[in-house]
This record gives structure tokens, sequence and C-alpha cells, in this order.
């Protein structure tokens, strides 16, 4: 039995819950509330003790971190579609790409997120209120970041941040303009993994994705959530985070 | 036919060098020298782009990024000895090892390494020597890195990083204190990928990585050591970069 807790169809909890879509995997999806601090809450933190989603629950095996998740599909069901390719080589293109999304674009794109969408909200707190949120944060990393966005990010840090988007965009363009997807000729993880954090990007950041600026990757983004698995996904799945991220970017 | 190009046996560079040393593959050894600064000549830059070690050359396929070309070994050598486990939930334990040091832990590392190796190497040059050199790389984020080392990290990053190499050290210890391996009870790329980093802490950070303080991390570190691939792989590398690492730290 496959259980997905993850934050619905947006930035990393997006990979696994497509993944799983595009696999035809039947599972149960546990929509874990970001606004109400559900993944804090002790019956998360005994799922994943640092209290992140997305966490797989496969027959009481816990896997955690997006793209292991999405990898330990493709190595746990063999016989689902396939979403990484044969090929070592093409494996490892793939790789470069999933890898590159976790350590670099992931990153800033999360940062102009967190201040667009996690400050206000943790400013609606009163200082008793979201101390006591951020004493549950088993991870100090991550207190850190809830206070960071509280305070707002500091201005350099926006700019740098936004800097690399513009270079990760970039990045996507150019290869996309050259290849149909993003490692090769097949749909791949590597193209689930960029989607979760471009998808949204046309709106969010419009005035850097768009049509006219970076015509493969809007074409790539529309391409992906024209795919019927997308589809499903979005019509199937709760989220009152990426509800909040419309209002905010509308 | 097997090419790797590296640094030899230190930081990410020692990754695909033990891997291929412990998998027992025949391979030839292209030792880029990092203090001629020849992974930026032409050369280079026509086997990987990105002026970056290691690149494995497997019959005139390019593999980059070291993690990557650790797993590609496992995908295209299934007959050799294994250093990936064979069940999913095990494979899925092993690479949030090898992701957290490709996240977290080496970026804390690299930039004291940076700050002690690089910055004095980047100093003994004239300014026109300088920027002849940086004018070859061609990643501008890696210019940037150059540029920072030469004229020395501000002190609030290095105590910054100091303090993430902490919560660093501590989790490995932690972990190693219930396990004989990062993933479970056999060696893997996890140990690989972590000990690429972690070698070598017991000199150049022995404050903090030592026998008292830090019993299991040591005692790892040396049960690596004493693997034959490992000695094997020390004994037949060519290694500048680690001789100046020695000086500095002696």
């Amino acid at each position: 039995m496959l259980t997905l807790y993850s934050f619905g169809p947006g930035a990393n909890s997006l990979k696994p819950l497509l993944a799983l879509y595009e696999k035809g995997l039947e599972f149960t999806p546990r929509f874990v509330d970001p606004t109400r601090f559900e993944h804090h809450e002790d019956w998360f933190k005994k799922i994943n003790p640092r209290g992140q989603v997305p966490a797989l629950d496969h027959d009481g095996h816990i896997i955690t971190e997006s793209t292991v998740i999405c990898e330990y599909l493709e190595d746990a069901f063999p016989e689902a579609p396939r979403l990484r390719p044969v090929d070592p080589v093409n494996i490892a293109e793939m790789r470069v790409w999933t890898k590159w999304v976790d350590e670099y674009f992931c990153w800033c794109v999360s940062t102009i997120g967190w201040e667009r969408m996690i400050g206000p909200m943790a400013r609606a707190l009163s200082d008793e209120e979201f101390e006591a949120k951020v004493a549950r944060i088993p991870v100090p990393e991550q207190r850190t970041k809830w206070r960071t966005a509280r305070a707002g990010f500091p201005k350099d840090v926006l700019a740098e941040e936004m800097r690399k988007i513009g270079v990760s965009v970039n990045r996507l363009e150019m290869r996309l303009a050259e290849s149909p997807w993003l490692a090769g000729d097949e749909f791949t993880l590597a193209d689930v993994c960029n989607f979760a954090i471009a998808n949204g990007m046309q709106n969010g950041f419009s005035d850097i994705v768009n049509r006219e600026a970076t015509p493969h990757l809007v074409a790539w983004i529309e391409k992906i959530n024209d795919r019927p698995a997308c589809k499903t996904m979005f019509a199937h799945s709760k989220s009152e985070f990426a509800d909040r991220g419309r209002k905010v970017t509308a």
C-alpha cells in the first residue's frame, strides 16, 4: 500500500505526486496543510522526524526526499510505465538535471516563494503563536528560515536569488530549444523534477518566463500540463497552498 | 574503455576514483592539475564544457557530476562488485546520504578548503596572471568564487560554514554510532561519497573530528582507509592537490 504525504501539487511535493500519476500507481494522497503547520505536528514527525514533506509510506517503509522518492518508485515498480531511461548514459543525463534542480534551481525559486507566501503567513501570527509554531520545528536550520521569512529576507539576498533564477531560466530555455525533453527524446524524471519548480513561473515570474523571452520553456510547461496524468493530478489533488500561491501572484 | 579525469583522491574527485577501484574496473586515470588550472584549458573544456572535474569518458560518452558518475558505474557495470544495495528501500536510504553530501556537507567543507588552499594559490599570482586564468573559467559562478577566494572569504561566511561543518560532523557521528555503514549493514556509495569529504578532517579539522569527540566517525574513516581498494587508490594516484592539502594542514 502506498500513501503520499504532501503539500499537494506544487514545488517538491509535486515531484512524487506527478510521478505516481504518470506511472498509474494506486495510492492514498494525504494532504498535509502547511497553513496549519501540520508537518510540524507530532503525528507527522513520527512519520518523518525532520518534519518535511513529501514522504512516502510503502507498506510501512518511509521514503523521504522528493527526488529520492521518484527514483524509489522506479526501483520498486519496474513494471509500471518508466520515467527513467533504460540506457545508462541517458539515466546519467537525467540525473544531472534532477540534481541541478535540487542543488541550484529549487533554492532560488524557494527563497522568493518563502518571501511572498511564508513571510505574510508568519507575520499574520502573534509573537506567541509564532514562537509556539517554531518550537515544534525539528530541524534548527528550518527554524532560522522561518524567522528570516517572518522578518523579510534582506534585499541583497532577494536580488541574488533573482539573479540565480535568471541563470536557471536561461539554462532551461537553451536546453529546451535543442531537445523536446530535458534528458533527450523521452519524458523522464528530469522533466518531472524541473516542472515541479518551473510550473507557475509564467504567472509568478511573468517578467522573465513568458512566450516572448522563453518560448521553449513556456511550450514545455504547457506540454506537461496537457499530459493526461498531469490533468488528473491537478483535478484530484487538494492544495490550499497552491490556492494561496494563485491569490498572491494573481 | 574508461578514462577518469580527476584532481586525484580528494574531495569530489575521490568519489568515482574510489568507486572504480572498489568495483575492480580497469580504467585510465588522467590527472588534471588544479595548480596549473588545467581544468580550464581548452582541451579539457572540449571534454566538459563546464570546466569541472571529475569527468568520465566511457567509449566516448562523457559523464559528469561525481555522484552521477558513481551511479553510472552501477548502471553500466552490473556484473562488477556492487556499491549500490539491491533492495529499493536500501537504495533510497543510500541516496538520502549521497544527496545530503552534495547539498549540504560538501559545500561547507569546500568553502574552508577554498579559503585555505585556493586563496593562497590565487594570491600568489599577479593581477594579470589571475585575470588571465579567470577569463578561461566557463561558469560565471565559478569566476565569482575564485575572486572571493583570492580576496579571502568574509569572516561571518567562514563562521557560518564552520557551524554547518559542526552540524554535519554531528550527523555522521550519530549515524555511525548506530550503524556500521551509513546506509546500513553494507558498504555503499553512501560511504564512498561521504568519505570523499570526511577523510582528512581528522587532520584539517582535528579540533572537531578526533578520537574523543567523534569516535565512530574516526573509526569509520580508518576502516575505509584500511580497505584494499582504498589503499591501492592512494598508492596509485597522482595528487599534487592532496600534497598541498597535507602541507597546509600539517
